[in-house]
Order: structure tokens, then C-alpha cells, then sequence
């Protein structure tokens, strides 16, 4: 059912590329971590000549039945009003996308609400809002092969060759927390943050609700079962349209928890998938940090973002452009007739 | 002789403006660092509504008596030729500064080298290279207060509101170390580094003509003073750049080690010129750790970049378009029709 994903290692390639970073005029690795950017783009794209085009960020929105039990400080309804402020170009991730050129498309993977049709909405809705897993599973099997197939449909034939997913859905770090602890083999307590503003009080109600869904689904070990059990429809369509995305070769630039647990499904799911993704920022929310260790991450920003949406990985963006442009357009030692390095005598 | 430093404080402005923040459709601190550089912007340029416009980097070039004692990897001559590859459009400055639409000029400010005419070269050269600090101060008084007034004359009448100021000097690391030893009362060890790559040997002979020069002119303790003794043109000119452009309230976007040197004396020499700054990234130069903590200053990228050129300002800048876009264009809670945060019953 899943396509395969092209393993990135070309010791070949990687040295060209490495000897073509080297001889830019600057000094030997000075342009630190956007070096390994190059050759990371090199790679995915297969190419001594890396391009980003036609970037896309598809916001996959959804609701979470957990949301009931108040694991957030926004009620439920603030989903399907945050799809309406994308739809009308209020939200943050509109106005860093239109900044950099980026092609918005916000799926509606499961929101419970109806919306009227609208050239920037998809809608691949499986359910109003995911099952409340503290009595039964997020979603059916079923439903959650639907979502990851949804996905992939949603970037199957998407033009451009790097994807941002981002997320819109009240309760969905309790989701996070969940896959992360389950998936990770982490203590919940590490996994769990404050979310969209959680006070104390709302944080120990959070973390003894998500305690009891936890021991609800012992049964759920492999990674289907863990994202049918613990949801959401939306992170599921993420994992699905990173998955598809990799199969592409396509530049997966990472946002924040939400996102990244997508990935982490993602690469249980149909391993490989990771070498793709480029880590826009480490965000606010703690459980961050525990995913980006699981997934031996380093990312670009830490600017104590914690906001979802794709936006961080917005924000991260130009970075990937530069990375690819001083590959291409800087000045090599000879070109420029630049004096190298003094080699030592002996 | 040094133009006034307007006081960026202004209690009223950034309550507006923190308002405004807190109101747009988001968590409350969501945009965490983003949010505090939209309010910087906003009390910088004295305005509820930030925005930048026709951003400029100014690069300053210039030799150092000191880099004939083996203090770079790099001969001499690589800094004239740095200039001619500026010109040229072939190193990274050039290459991010387009990507982002960033005018650039080239100051001579003191190469080694004389130049023809050219558009983008600005010449303002002192002499050819600083003095031998190991003998004598690097500038005698009338030199550096020359290079002080290059630098505000280059600024003086410059467009648009965003000034980044980049570098280019074999041998400029040790002229940024010891002036961060002596203005910062620092012990030398802590402020040297590798520059743009010396080995072990090469690091201990840095440390071992650097401790000599600054044991040459215990008398430099003024900012003044302890600039001419140590120099270089360029860092001089920089501060002087610095200090005209904040004085006329425009944002300086702070590249590295040797650009924040120059802050370092233009805070020195003009108090309040730091607070117009944003500080881009921290440098892989060890010396760039102590000098953001003396200066109170938290960078926004952390990418082990040493390059110098306003490179890493360059990568920044988008950044800053974002805080100012997010604060202009984003909806507010009221103007989207969105749930608020739930409030606590009592």
C-alpha cells in the first residue's frame, strides 16, 4: 500500500557536492550548517545543482475528540474559525507564505464543522472530529488508512518539489504526546507541554487524562495501531502526505511537535522517510525536544516559537533558498583567483 | 563630534504595540522571538506600524599591520582579491544579498591595493592597511577619527531604513580580540579564536603576538584611545557607520564578530547605539559568545557560520520582514471572529 522510499546515500554524489562546497570563496566549512543544507538538497534532488520550486504548504485541519475533556486552553470551536482565517488570509502562516512565494492549500481532514467550497480548501473531511480516545480508539482502522491515503492524495500530483505540512486542531498536542510517548518508549511527563497556553491547573488535567488514554490502548504497539488509537485525523493525512512526499524526492521542510510526530509516524511506517525532512525550528513546546532527539534532528531555528501551522518551517524557508543559491552562484577559489589556504610547510 | 543617540524608550508606544501583538490570532507569545523583534522594529522606528525599506549593507574592507606576524590562514593579499570577487558578484554576501533584494556597496576603507573605479566601490581609504600594532597603534589619532567620519559620511545620506555592515580583512579577528579584551575587560584567551581556520600552532602564535600587543598600550583605556591602538580601519569605520545610522533611527541588523566589535565601540563612544541593534546569529568565532553576553544580546541564529561579509545579517533579514508583516497583516481575535483564550472561572 505505501510506495517506497528511494534511499538517499550516494557516497558518489556526496563527495562532488562536498568538493564543490569546499571550493566556494570562503573559508573551509564558514558557512556552517547551510553547508550541510547543500548537500542535503544535493542529495534529495539527486543533482550537483539543487533548486527549490514551486514550494506548498498544505494545513491539514482537524478536530480531536480528546478536546472534550479539556486538555486545551481554546475551545473546540477555534478550529473551524482558524480554517476560516486561513481561508481569509488572516493567520500567520498566510502572511508568511505570501511572503516567500509559498502556495497555500488548507485540507479539511476532519473539522467539525461543514464549509462551503472555497479555491484554497480540500476537503478530504473522514469524520467530524476524531473519536474520543479515552473510551475507544481515535479512529476505526479504517479510518485511519483513509486518512493516510488522503495524504498522499493531496500531494500526489502537486506540482513543486518541497512540502511544508502544518497543522490546525484544538487539542492535537495531546494527540502528539501521545504518539511521541507510545512511539518514542518515553515517560508521558516528558512528552506533555503547555500547548496553546495551559495554566498548572490545566496542565495536571492534561496529563492525568492522557495518563488514562495511554492505559486505555496497551494494545497498541505498531505504528498503525498507535496513530488509530491515539489519532488525529489530521496528523495521520500529514504522515500520509509525508510519506508520498519522500516517495517524490521532495524537500520535506519540518515544522514544529505536531508535524514532527507526523514524521515520526511517517518513518515507522516506510523507514527512509526522515532522510528528506530539514528541521525548521525547535519549538516552545517541551515534548519538541524529545522528538527531535528521537529523530537525531538538528534544527535551523530555536526562536521559542510554538505555534503550528507550518509556520516556523515558513519562517525557516529562505534559509533552504540560500543553501541552494550559494551552491550555485558563489565564486569558486579559481574562478575568483582567490589565494587559498596557507598549507602548512611539511 | 558624534551625532546625538535618540532613546528608543517609550512607555506608551510599546504598550500599543504590545497590545496589538497580543490581539492577533494566535497563542499568547506564540511567535515567541518574533514578537519582541516586531516590538524592537516598532519602537525603533517610532510607529505602530514597522517596515522596512530599501535594506543596505555596507561591506568595509581594509589590511592589518598585524597579519604580516602570521595571525590568519590566509596571506594578505586574499583581502584585495575578496574586494575584486565583491565587485564581481561572486561571494555569499552577493549571493544572499540579492536573494533578498539588499543594496550592497564595497568601502575601501584601508585595503593593501589600489582599485579602479567601479559602481558598487565606495572609496574611502585611510592608508593602505592599519599600522603594525605590534609597534605602534594601529591609527594614530587623526587616522582613526578619519575613519569614524568615512563611516558616518557613507551612512549620512544612505536610503532606506535598515543598515547591515559586513567585513572583509585578513588579520580582523585579532583586532576584534583585542578590543573585546580591553573595552570588555576580558581575558585575552576568551576572545581569540581560529578566525578563518588557523591550526593548533597558528592558534598559539595568534595568542602569543596578541598578548604581546595588548601588553604594548596599556595606556589605550579609552574607546578612543584603545580603537586607534588596536584598530582596524574597517572596524573603526564600521563604528562610525554605526553610530550616524542610529542616530537617524534606522535598524542595525548585526552581522558577526567583527561587526559587533564595531557595535561594541560605537556603544562606547554613543550610548544607546546597541539598542537600535538585532543581532543575527552567534558566530562559531569563540570570541562572538563573550560579546553577545557583554552587550546583553540574544541572537536569532545559531547556524556555526564565521564568515564575516554581513553573511549571516544577510540570512537574517527575512526574519525581520516577518515581525514586521505578521504585525501589519495578520487578523486580529476580534476582526476574524475567533474564540478567545478560556478564562479561568474565578
Amino acid at each position: 500500500m505505501l510506495p517506497a522510499i528511494p534511499p538517499l546515500a550516494d557516497a558518489a554524489l556526496a563527495r562532488q557536492l562536498q568538493e564543490a562546497i569546499d571550493n566556494k570563496t570562503k573559508p573551509l566549512g564558514a558557512l556552517g550548517r547551510l553547508e550541510q543544507l547543500a548537500l542535503q538538497l544535493g542529495l534529495i534532488q539527486h543533482t550537483r545543482a539543487p533548486r527549490i520550486s514551486q514550494p506548498q504548504i498544505r494545513v491539514f485541519a482537524a478536530d480531536h475528540g480528546l478536546s472534550r475533556h479539556g486538555v486545551s486552553a481554546y475551545p473546540g470551536a477555534v478550529t473551524a474559525q482558524m480554517v476560516h482565517n486561513f481561508l481569509n488570509q488572516g493567520a500567520a502562516i498566510n502572511v508568511f507564505a505570501r511572503q516567500h512565494g509559498i502556495a497555500l492549500r488548507v485540507v479539511d481532514a476532519g473539522v467539525d464543522a461543514e464549509f462551503a467550497e472555497h479555491p484554497l480548501l480540500l476537503n478530504h473531511k473522514i469524520r467530524r472530529g476524531s473519536r474520543d480516545a479515552l473510551h475507544e480508539a481515535a479512529m476505526t482502522r479504517d479510518e485511519c488508512i483513509r486518512a493516510l491515503q488522503a495524504g498522499m492524495s493531496v500531494v500526489e500530483r502537486m506540482p513543486g518539489n518541497l512540502l511544508i505540512v502544518g497543522d490546525m486542531g484544538i487539542g492535537n498536542t495531546s494527540a502528539a504526546s501521545l504518539l511521541l510517548a507510545r512511539l518514542g518508549e518515553l515517560p508521558l511527563s516528558l512528552c506533555i507541554g503547555r500547548g496553546t497556553g495551559l495554566d498548572d491547573e490545566g496542565l495536571a488535567r492534561k496529563q492525568d487524562i492522557l495518563c488514562r488514554v495511554l492505559a486505555r490502548h496497551p494494545q497498541a504497539q505498531a505504528p498503525l495501531d498507535t496513530l488509530a488509537a491515539f489519532g488525529g485525523l489530521e496528523i495521520a493525512m500529514m504522515a500520509g502526505a509525508l510519506i508520498m512526499a519522500a516517495s517524490q524526492r521532495r524537500v520535506l521542510l519540518m515544522d514544529g511537535f505536531i508535524a514532527g510526530t507526523a514524521l515520526l509516524v511517517a518513518e515507522r511506517l516506510a523507514p527512509g522517510v526522515r532522510d528528506y525532512a530539514v528541521f525548521a525550528h525547535r519549538s516552545g513546546e517541551p515534548g519538541h525536544r524529545q522528538l527531535l532527539a528521537l529523530l537525531n534532528a538538528e534544527p535551523l531555528l530555536d526562536l521559542g516559537m510554538r505555534l503550528g501551522e507550518g509556520s516556523a518551517a515558513a519562517l525557516a524557508y529562505p534559509l533552504l533558498l540560500s543553501a541552494a543559491a550559494f551552491l550555485e552562484e558563489m565564486a569558486s577559489f579559481d574562478s575568483a583567483g582567490i589565494s587559498r589556504q596557507e598549507q602548512a610547510p611539511c
